[in-house]
């Protein structure tokens, strides 16, 4: 492969392009997800990478040992390694528990509820292997049941179809229950995203709820109730919950339920923008209001338009917000960087006539590590503003 | 004063540059602090400000409100909205109460340590109106002592002079303690910046003191104890101080004697860099290493040589921490940025032979807001990663 390339995997670059690659006889008919050795120009060996011909990404390193072999014992060190930092993290084993690259586990993510696990399987090699890292999953981290969530976007790009399974144990019957923040949520796992939980979110619903003592807050794109379950639990005098999913503001409603805070909470199902502009029309105002929208920007291609999306958001949410109250934004698109983000934001609320000091800035959770050569890239940006 | 920089100030930016300010007979003797009407291209009026012929910051934006009078009640007004927001955050009145420009109060930092008040005049107007807003903090804040530090380096970019007073009240005859983080903090008001106690660190010391349970502490250039007393608070095994001012050092052992966490104190006077090596020649391993420098890139002349600097800081502090260990670098420089100064750290840790993942970003604590024009030189970044 090219110099300059070969030095950036010596650096720690995880990924080996398609037009960076030169396959030989033995290796251009590998199979998606087996494992070769890559060698720079010189034919050194830099160690043990995944192939996958289908995908843009047409290896990824797995070892830096050119000698290492994949396999159970492989996958007990890393998943090992990965389990101490969150067990260090965390007094109740709710978490992500693998994050992928960064943990030197390529295209694999492990969110874990308790004795479950739930692996997305993102990289052609983790769908091959999914017996195996169950298996390890199961020795590893005490896990009992082991999920196959096979509905990420990622999938596609993989050539890897949409599937969900159980590979051991059995499915739970019922919304799991997981304590976070103070809070009990409740996470659907079997239907995928939609109403599953987010973890990466844990810090920001800490700060937010920080601010929501004794005060009214509302939360857009609200999901299973991330920042406002969290609010009431710190002691938010009331949360207004507004989604467009039935299914998801149902979970929020029993997550109150079981946080003993049902009494303060309120959902209003319906499109996001029209129910602020309804809101403002009926002359509502919030000590918190909080917009977690869906990634507005996935792409580059995207970018404009979703940091005109952001703006109009920072824009309809800003008139809701009382005097000295509190704007918390997020972004989970790609593309859309930090300074891009805060900026499309700050425009929102000037153009709603608004000022606001910006108090906060705050990423994924640790339990979501990234590596610094793709740090540029870290999807999770939370701004918090006070008006 | 040209088109632009009027629309910049409409958008919120507080400063006007000495080249883009034209004054007229009446305007051109105003004596540094005083208060002026800004007129656009048009003279329409724009807000009032301040001014300073003698600072590159000609005129700062004090109110909008071309009408606005400066005077004890606006002073007060601006004080309550500031405390507010503090009073909303902490449980104990030890804070920054007032963070200048985004407080809307330009030039003027107050920090707070329960009934004391000090406060730093880096502008002309807060030099002038040292006594009124000394009788304001009193009067919003109920403290009963202000002292005035007039240390800072930006006194002399507005050609103020060094000068520490004791405005209302009687100076504290010894270190007060400050309570943060479930520890105790010991800061000698009264001899400026060197053993006072900064609270921009707030957050950052207690996501690193949630690392470090159970675990041994490294803490370079550890002042009066920051992270040290933090991650003792939250259970660390054993914590060491590394410092090359000795009455910091000694603030720090009093604030663990303070905490009841002496007996797993230590501290090690001397040059950060010699120390790192010392002890990595003596085979000390740390569970947790914090390096706190002071700015290495205090501007943008000073950058290159600044980022190196970080970058040695890395990788004299890497070979330091465990295995799964964590290593949290900060810095307080506004010119290095972020990307440059986590790329700066990664290379260390990489020139030490290490790996890390990167798992948490933090900046200063939200009674450090910032003006989200001025958002890009939020000068306080500390980034952990996993080793």
């Amino acid at each position: 492969m090219p110099k300059a390339e070969a030095r950036a995997i010596r650096h720690g670059f995880p990924w080996v392009y398609g037009n960076e690659l030169v396959l030989d006889r033995r290796t251009k008919n590998l199979a998606p997800g087996s494992f070769a050795v890559l060698e720079d120009a010189n034919r050194t060996p830099m160690g043990v990478v995944t192939v996958n011909p289908e995908s843009r990404i047409a290896a990824r390193m797995m070892d830096m040992d050119p000698a290492a072999e994949i396999g159970p014992a492989w996958l007990r060190e890393r998943l090992a390694v990965a389990l101490a930092h969150r067990a260090r993290l965390y007094e109740a084993p709710f978490y992500r528990l693998v994050h992928a690259e960064a943990d030197r586990l390529p295209g694999l993510i492990v969110d874990r509820f308790g004795d479950i696990a739930v692996m997305q399987p993102n990289a052609a090699w983790t769908e091959t292997m999914a017996e195996e890292i169950a298996a390890a999953l199961v020795e590893i981290a005490g896990v009992t049941t082991v999920i196959k969530n096979g509905t990420s976007r990622g999938r596609a790009l993989e050539g890897l179809a949409e599937e969900t399974a159980v590979l051991v144990g059995t499915a739970p019957a019922a919304p799991v229950p997981v304590p976070m923040n103070g809070a009990t949520y409740l996470a659907d796992l079997m239907e995928g995203q939609k109403t599953g939980l987010f973890y990466d979110q844990r810090p920001n619903h800490a700060f937010a709820a920080g601010l929501a003592r004794g005060g009214r807050v509302l939360d857009v794109f609200a999901h299973v109730g991330g920042f406002s379950l969290a609010a009431l639990a710190a002691g938010a005098e009331a949360a207004l919950a507004v989604d467009s999913s039935a299914p998801a503001l149902a979970l929020a409603g029993q997550g109150a339920e079981a946080s003993g805070t049902a009494a303060r909470f309120a959902s209003r199902q319906g499109e996001a923008f029209a129910v602020m502009e309804a809101l403002a029309a009926e002359g509502e105002r919030f000590d918190l209001v909080v917009c977690d929208p869906p990634a507005f920007a996935p792409n580059k291609a995207a970018l404009d338009k979703g940091l005109r999306a952001y703006e109009r958001v920072a824009r309809l949410a800003a008139p809701l917000v009382a005097e000295g109250g509190y704007l918390c934004c997020c972004s989970c698109s790609h593309a859309a960087d930090l300074a891009n983000f805060r900026a499309a934001t700050a425009r929102g609320i000037g153009k709603a006539g608004r000022r606001g000091q910006l108090i906060h800035t705050g990423f994924a959770g640790p339990d979501h590590p990234q590596l610094p050569q793709l740090a540029e890239s870290g999807y999770l940006k939370s701004v918090v503003f006070r008006l």
